[in-house]
């Protein structure tokens, strides 16, 4: 599997084309990505065993990974188990509060709209994908949901909430794509309530790898990976 | 029927209870309230013959209601044909875009949070109401939004978006409830794109109060009341 064009730049992260038109490399850019691109693939492939399809086709090196080559839907799914951060604001509750029952918002990808909360309907008037799409979409999140919160309670960390994405397959099937990291997740410890991902370290960059690596850690005592 | 207790006073109108514990009197306050008055009424009963359950019983007076008394669903629906007001930020598309199919939004009436758009998910975590009572509602203002936009147009008038609210009977079921009127309603002429509502005249009482007669007055014209 060989690099080619430089397709897209965030971040946190390159993606290439290579010499297969079905597959992509994810390139971290830096220490904390590694981190980040070992949790994710371990995250990826424990949903795998549960029979969520993924783009992960296997790991290629400390920050490289090979995924499948997927349109991707542009969405930022949230999934939330627990009040926190911009929802405190919006419904006024308290951060910590235990929701009812999960809450799924939609967030437009249109970074100079500030990726903005949208519901189905203004999914469907912007086309971004199809009801039949988003049905599937809202079943895998909110199975993927349920099987990282369980896993999780199992590694001492309760999942309050994540940013899941999305992607196509040239059959039309939907796959979850992007990454699941302590970037992308709010993860607090489940006995202390301590604060173990993006939230707590979000100033100093050897203190977030660490906690980063505490989190792999945890991940690979219960065989995650 | 007699007017009791003060229940609720808002801007524009006061409710009372009355001495039947199933009726309530809405009081509009100015005469811009008693031209609205006459506009939803017009509106609900022209809903009803086309079989959609409204709150309505009777008008008691140039600025008086019966209505049945509801449990009211702590939801505005807004539904829109044309992108128009906040939606046009949002999502970056100017106002007078045609949307491709009707949208729904709704807002959480919780005045010290603003009243905030929120989705469904948020809306069954705060118990505003059940899955199947959402689904109806759904169902309801999509319904009211085709036979609005039908009659209006019948008027001379377009229907841009109008907010809806709903009320639960005893019984559990549904019905429209408050006003729908240019105060809740954009409303732009068929022909030249003149804005006939609150858009237009917000500035000036007796300019307001000439548009809404003309709005009440082209109703008339194609018996809706």
């Amino acid at each position: 599997m060989e690099k080619q064009d430089l397709l897209y730049e965030g971040k946190s992260k390159k993606v290439y084309a290579t010499n297969d038109p079905a597959r992509l490399i994810v390139a971290y850019k830096d220490e904390k990505g590694a981190v980040n691109n070992h949790i994710s693939n371990a995250v990826m492939r424990m949903l795998e065993r549960e029979g969520v399809p993924t783009h992960l086709v296997r790991q290629m090196s400390e920050r490289e990974t090979v995924v499948r080559r997927v349109r991707m839907i542009p969405l930022e799914i949230i999934v939330r188990n627990v009040v926190a951060g911009k929802l405190s604001t919006l419904i006024g509750q308290p951060e910590g509060t235990r929701l009812r029952s999960p809450v799924l918002e939609y967030r437009y990808k249109a970074a100079l709209l500030g990726n903005p909360m949208i519901n189905r309907f203004h999914v469907f008037a912007l086309e971004l994908c199809t009801p039949e799409m988003l049905d599937e979409i809202d079943r895998l999140a909110f199975r993927i949901n349920k099987i990282l919160k369980q896993q999780l309670l199992r590694a001492g960390i309760r999942l309050i909430d994540c940013k899941l994405e999305f992607g196509c397959l040239p059959d039309g099937s939907i796959v979850l794509a992007d990454e699941i990291s302590p970037d992308t997740s709010r993860l607090w410890d489940a006995e202390t309530g301590r604060k173990l991902g993006k939230d707590r370290f979000r100033r100093d960059l050897s203190n977030t790898i660490d906690a980063y690596q505490e989190i792999l850690d945890r991940l690979e005592r219960i065989h995650c990976s």
